[in-house]
């Protein structure tokens, strides 16, 4: 029934929906009528300050390796709706779309559009669930890896999650997401094999609980890997077992052969007192330098709380807290036509309107601008405009509140950056994507240019992300048609 | 460097520390050392009265599938702390564990092992985090799936999150687990193509935004489809364009043709005070069997809400809230070694000790007995005891809490049921997969026998779960041996 070879396509990972509007833009002869979509989001997780974009290489995958095969049409056809004009199309389906984006690492904010697509209708809405899903999950893990990245102060951070991850592309595509947001390596061995994600670990319970004895499960491990020796110390009592056990494992088997033991881990108890006895009694058998590694459902809250009570703690395993981001699991993008092509080729913008307010839509083709202070690099504001606006001549700008618009601001000594950038260009692939530690690399350095504001936990400073006067002019106008 | 080939191969998809600890028992000479593991949880998502157990076929699946390629086993050794023997051990990987599980759709409770894992003490732990991932999630999206539809209380409940959803396999495989847990279809195509999840959808609002006029774009949508008309109301204004121009096209385009509307759609406003007025609009008009569908934001609290509000709704489509159990995102499965067998064969119980007394395990090769009421076939409580203890020919039986173990009871008029099926014994697949039409059959049989006081959502009735006095004894000894 499940041919491993269906597992890898993704084209129908789509809400039927999408077929049964494709069906109808086919019956009704609208099948090259021109489309705009922007995927974007509303609110950021965990009351943040920024979000970080995540996602965009396995988009890009996904998007190459459209394909229906003969088995999927069938599938369509027992469903016993579709046109086979409409089956033809999709079993010859040819991608023909441009699409902009922003690139994976860059700090994002609501209302943004993180991708902006345009090509004939059927195949910009068909992608729309498979890029939600590939931009939420990763985004969301991005952002909520760089939270507990921040809480721990420049301690290394391990993503351990795998096991309680959303699935499998959850574990997998998960790690490379915490991985973009300043994890130093998972526990996820799969990651590392398919994206470069450093791979971790040592031992768990089970090797400790398998052997006659706590001290034989530490000399038999310390003698299979004695440069690298780190030990699990809680599966039975940490401070009258577990420690001397290492302790006495580390004189014996790593420093005479040469070596220094690398750390000891705590997977239960009371973390803060432990680590403090643990740290003494290390010091004083001269391991000054064999660090403590902490796991057991951490996340930013408790590791802040941790280091302000002085846990004595070198590094951090996250588990099920950071591969769902548990306290806020969803990252909520949504997938909005902003546009359509008339006959003659000309942009007819449209609005999406709705009694909640903040489920209406800003309408057209869009561009982001983001204005950096030029002699801090720190983003003053990101603004939205028409597609082919520029602002980076100006000297000084009038920046506005796109609801309460006499909030007016006015800037000056900065430049602009466009945000989104050509990905796909009638179909063709145009973006040369960067490797892993390039992504990594550049989401740390535009995070720390950000205003410190922005990166508290608590009650964030609001970004400025505004509306040109042309795009504000634009929705109004729409919204008053209406 | 992603060879669509690797994504089908989840045998990597294990923490790294089982191929550390593997590699470890390999140059120690313990290949064939067995060892005993049970996966279980330990606390109920949302605090409800039961869970059900989901992922049983994908965890076979996984399982026939363990293989290493040549590529595999070169990044393994790209690694550089693996034995030459221990790699081709994993080359020439044959699975050779005994398994025994829970059936799919199964209400289970924590502290019970949903699966048993017997064999060489490599193979039962390199399995571990594919396991984990496998039933913690399905299980996850089973449990929160079917209190949703507790909640709708008979109207259609379906699921509609793969956009929100962690990963492909979350939307994919969850929208399998909401099926199992009582949801009668899915928005996911590709469930449907891979599971027999039955897809359904409509329209977008961007189907209605590239028309010219909502009237027009529901009109193409009833011409295309006037035997399964279902219109989404809410992209303007609901009660003034929206419903008058769905009663407008059902008249003219739909009854013309001789069939009968279907239902409209409310994605966004205040769904019991709109539906309400609709449903009075559509009575009025004379379409008193047109549904009203109800999304946005809905899980089994809404929906109480909703229809306590006296809302008049027909069906749920429920999204991200369901798809990754937004109020209690993580199903707590673990792995723990239970027992080694020593040389001769012998069964040498294993336990884990900790300072969080949650964390203790229950050592010995397991079964479990649910114990029936005869009259009513509702369970009574569920007996942990060593695999081969039987109660089925007693009359009465004493069971006793495991903790507080003055809290005793004696049940008479019972019948038992071992809940652990045999799976894979040697090696070699021994079940026969159920479709999952029959499971989703079992889900609801064995959830309608259920006690009323495990089902509702508040303080839920705890359920009896005990060990054997055998079981509780050997516990205990091994206890007051640390």
């Amino acid at each position: 029934m499940i041919d491993s070879k269906d597992l890898n396509n993704y084209s129908l990972l789509a809400d039927f929906y999408e077929f049964t509007m494709g069906n109808g833009y086919y019956k009704s002869g609208q099948v090259d009528k021109i489309a705009y979509f922007d995927l974007f989001f509303r609110t950021i997780p965990d009351s943040g300050g920024f979000a970080i974009a995540a996602g965009l290489e396995q988009a890009i995958e996904y998007i190459r390796n459209i394909e229906f095969s003969d088995e999927d049409i069938d599938f369509l056809r027992s469903k016993g709706v579709f046109d086979e004009g409409f089956l033809s199309y999709l079993k010859n389906f040819k991608f023909e779309c441009d699409i902009w984006a922003i690139p994976e690492g860059t700090p994002i904010f609501p209302g943004e559009p993180i991708m902006v697509v345009r090509g004939p209708i059927i195949q910009a809405q068909l992608m729309e669930t498979m890029l939600l899903v590939t931009m939420n999950y990763q985004s969301l893990i991005a952002t909520k890896a760089n939270r507990i990245v921040r809480a721990a102060k420049g301690r290394p951070v391990f993503e351990f999650g795998s096991r309680r991850a959303q699935g499998y592309t959850g574990a997998i595509l998960g790690a490379r997401a915490a991985y973009i947001g300043g994890c130093l390596g998972t526990a996820n061995t799969l990651s590392d094999r398919l994206y470069d994600i450093p791979a971790v670990g040592t031992m768990a319970h089970s090797w400790v609980q398998s052997f006659d004895s706590e001290l034989d499960a530490f000399r038999m491990y310390a003698r299979t890997y004695p440069d690298s020796c780190s030990l699990l110390i809680d599966t039975y009592d940490i401070l009258h077992e577990g420690l001397p056990n290492a302790i006495k494992v580390f004189k014996e088997e790593i420093v005479t052969r040469g070596f220094r033991p690398k750390s000891v881990r705590l997977d239960s108890g009371d973390i803060a007192y432990l680590s403090k006895k643990i740290r003494r009694e290390l010091d004083k058998n001269g391991f000054e330098d064999c660090g403590i590694m902490a796991s057991n459902s951490l996340d930013e809250y408790v590791i802040d709380s941790l280091l302000k009570q002085g846990a004595q703690l070198d590094s951090f395993g996250v588990g099920e807290r950071l591969i769902t981001s548990k306290s806020d699991p969803v990252f909520g993008g949504v997938y909005k036509l902003t546009a359509i092509e008339d006959e003659s080729g000309e942009i007819v913008p449209k609005i999406k309107i709705s009694e909640n307010t903040e489920k209406i839509t800003t309408p057209g083709f869009k561009q982001i601008h983001r204005f950096f202070d030029k002699d801090t690099n720190a983003p003053i504001a990101d603004v939205i405009s028409l597609h082919d606006e520029d602002f980076n001549d100006l000297e000084t700008m009038e920046i506005f509140h796109p609801v309460h618009t006499w909030k007016r601001k006015t800037i000056s000594n900065f430049y602009t950056r466009k945000l989104l950038v050509p990905i796909f260009d009638k179909g063709e692939l145009v973006y040369e994507k960067p490797t892993i530690k390039a992504i990594r690399d550049h989401a740390q350095s535009e995070i720390e240019n950000l205003w410190d504001e922005l990166k508290r936990f608590d009650r964030p400073h609001e970004y400025f992300v505004d509306l040109s006067q042309e795009l504000w002019d634009l929705k109004n106008e729409l919204l008053n048609k209406h």
